[in-house]
């Protein structure tokens, strides 16, 4: 992965809160800048902001992996990249590239696959993606109708 | 606040997870040990594990505070001592021990006030304590019926 | 506290990771909110970097406090407002007032408590706080010299 | 992954500050289960403490990967199954598998990937793990000599 495969981008100050006594970034912080990707991609949509959130609660994480490249400290300013990588009936990819702001170093990369609910709570059953969000998300990515 | 004072106590083992890029916990987590605490007393008390669940997940905090004696690191060994102050109509006092286990070194104290509303959510207004919980906290400390 | 009352501001969205069951914020991550204001409000001084991180590599917190005094949600923006309450010789506090953004409702208020020690580690001692430091917050609260 | 094909075992009891607004545990924390499992693990075996948070002070993780097979919520115990499922020259391979106490639900898998480095800090190099730990683990794994 590199920063000219993604079509968006955010980014991220590591807080003292996620450093640990290596003084680098605890690795599960990742996952909550996977988060903070995610949503800041979906926001970044031409796409109504309640429809959006009803979306992100009924979407629930089956697999997430993490590849840690170089440790990022407290105070560095982390580019967040991330870009679908695949849409399927009911379940989407996510991939995602952390560089360091100042020197281009690559911190981590990482990719996550989630599956929508038809509901938020028990016994929710797989929903197709809705096609408002295929499309704006083909949209983005650039991909061939 | 003194060990004797308290007829409650939990232990807690501080993950590496907790610590800062100081090397001892980050403030903020010894929130997470106050709940930690404040559940487990609730849990001990001899009461329906549905009710306490109800319960809990209808109290919000209102206030808490806490005051930082010596710094704790990974792997220490907490003992967190916890007792109920103060049960007025719908709110209620906490207050919070933490010593070391292996060198009775005082590592925090702290206090937290909390409402209980008759439902979880918006809009949520003020609830009696239930009667039952109020006698099984007052048997637990020991206060005058 | 009023945002009148402040000379500085930052602005926090909140992430997912950071809210519970109840759907509102968890209570222990207002002190890292306080840590981003506290930390914010340093970087917006005029002084080098690598000062300002020593500095806040051996400041510990002494004692914090929170109100609670409305829930904050996925996604909202809180507009972060701080302050230096007072310097000591060692120690000094900030104060804190979190409003959402949209509504202009108060969302919490903090203080803290802090003191800086002459190393970051084992057995530090009080250490003055820089001139430097005071003269910069000085200026920044409009502090008479 | 079966609990059976572990010869390790710790428990954890979720946290409400673990739980996120969909009421189960958000996805990050699993990765700090994965560190309880692991240093559990650690520490149960016949090894001096020193020697062993020297270990966990210089071990940095490369990767890790986490399946979420059904959702755990507050208060839920959780069976946390780990084990070393290779060791390389300064490299190793954790595997984890957690399962709901109460009835048996498989919650989560993962693996995660660490390297040794001679010191904790900038500029570390790999180093090969040390006979001793090898020979404790050989041990608890039941590996051929």
């Amino acid at each position: 992965m590199q920063p000219e495969d993604f079509a968006f981008r955010t980014t991220i100050r590591v807080r003292y809160a996620e450093t640990d006594a290596q003084r680098v970034v605890y690795y599960a912080h990742y996952l909550t800048y996977m988060e903070v990707v995610r949503w800041d991609y979906l926001r970044s949509l031409d796409l109504p902001f309640e429809f959006l959130r009803d979306f992100w609660q009924r979407h629930f994480t089956v697999e997430v992996r993490c590849s840690y490249k170089s440790p990022a400290r407290f105070n560095d300013v982390l580019e967040g990249y991330g870009r679908v990588a695949r849409i399927g009936h009911s379940s989407f990819d996510f991939e995602y590239l952390f560089v360091h702001q100042d020197d281009g170093r690559r911190i981590a990369t990482g990719q996550s696959i989630h599956v929508l609910l038809d509901r938020d709570g028990e016994g929710g059953r797989p929903e197709r993606v809705p096609e408002a969000l295929r499309a704006a998300i083909a949209a983005r990515e650039g991909w061939e109708p």
